[in-house]
């Protein structure tokens, strides 16, 4: 994914505030998943993937205006979640790296959430990318 | 509404973003709504109250960790909407003032969304307030 | 501009939140003085342009995945002042009409902003376009 | 600290979107900051706190209205950073807990920012709180 820090990204420091690592993180999950031929959120789904754990290393800061790349890549699928990983940059500099684990679940007929396998429509599109700092 | 402004909400100029004062009328139309003992979107509701207009004119900045008040008023209620008028002063002085136009609205049986008028047991909750400015 | 629905810009009735459409508009805005060769926002600059006025009616939904557009025009040039109209719309369909005045302000000795004339430099590159409505 | 969530914090699921945990923390942060007689962010400040990492585990879902509260403590305190760990909660339920490592930067003569000590002044105010989980 590629694109530009828009004005309501950046704080009062003159920087993009840390909580947007997260969105960009997302954006650049949901682009692959359209690159896929699938949408992470259909109108009528049996199965959902919250988010389960997150992380980032900020490196280096990125202003408005600037354009950025995320480079998201999928670091391991189990049965019943999937971890990516990711690296912001901006012109050929790191801004940050960052991690996320989603699993899949499930609504009960009660209206809870269970963690149901990922269905082999959707694992089946993705494979595990091998980390590019090995 | 009584609050502070939080760190994300201030953009690199160093006040407060414009897109903000939608939500902090957002914030006391829910705050005025749980004082008349209801919530705005509870989890089996027949009726939602999408916003059908806004207006914001801006007056003077609000910056960091300034503590603002939203007077929150109900301007007119009709059969199928009400209006809203607010505003958001720190430490006496005017920051803004705005105006909100909400519908009610209910889901047909094809998933449309049609106009309804408001339930009894909503509409009686509220009361029109004369404007502070007459 | 044309971009895409954010997954965090949709709220619980699996809609576009209203206040992400004054973040629209900026987006739109900053795009255009792109386009004219401009930032609005230059890392040392005399010169800024904090928002006086929006208003926004809502016509119909935006949705998760959405493309849609929005058409920024200048509707008006003042010494001090400019006010933006927008269209955004998805797929033919009007999603929503909105208006926008910023004024141009520069930062006296004491720290405080007043009203400034619009540099030549920026006012030449913008023309006056009518209303598509009209 | 405490408080309710807000209507555009919860995503087309209904719950809490995952980016607002970073700024609930942040929040947090800043609230510790004023107990301790201190603005993170001071209009004339010759340093600053920029974040250098965070990472979250989400346990359970936050839903719109829900009260909860952030349990913000300094996990360690060095000479040019400080970490904090969280845990969020909402009635006796744990939602997610969570860290975030700042580290102290000034700006040089050229504009660039380099790590420097954290001010006693600063420094002082704080003291590491065992972790609750041990």
């Amino acid at each position: 994914m590629r694109r530009r820090v828009n004005f309501y990204e950046v704080d009062s420091i003159g920087i993009v505030h840390f909580s947007w690592f997260a969105r960009y993180m997302e954006e650049a999950e949901h682009a692959l998943w359209r690159a896929a031929g699938l949408s992470i959120a259909p109108v009528a789904s049996e199965v959902g993937f919250p988010r389960v754990s997150m992380s980032f290393d900020f490196k280096s800061p990125l202003r408005f205006e600037d354009e950025f790349e995320v480079h998201l890549r999928v670091a391991a699928i189990g049965r019943r979640s999937m971890r990516y990983g990711c690296v912001v940059s901006c012109e050929g500099r790191v801004v940050a790296t960052g991690s996320l684990t989603i699993a899949c679940v499930r609504r009960t007929p009660e209206g809870a959430m269970e963690a149901t396998p990922i269905p082999e429509s959707i694992a089946a599109r993705f494979a595990v990318a091998p980390d590019p700092k090995v």
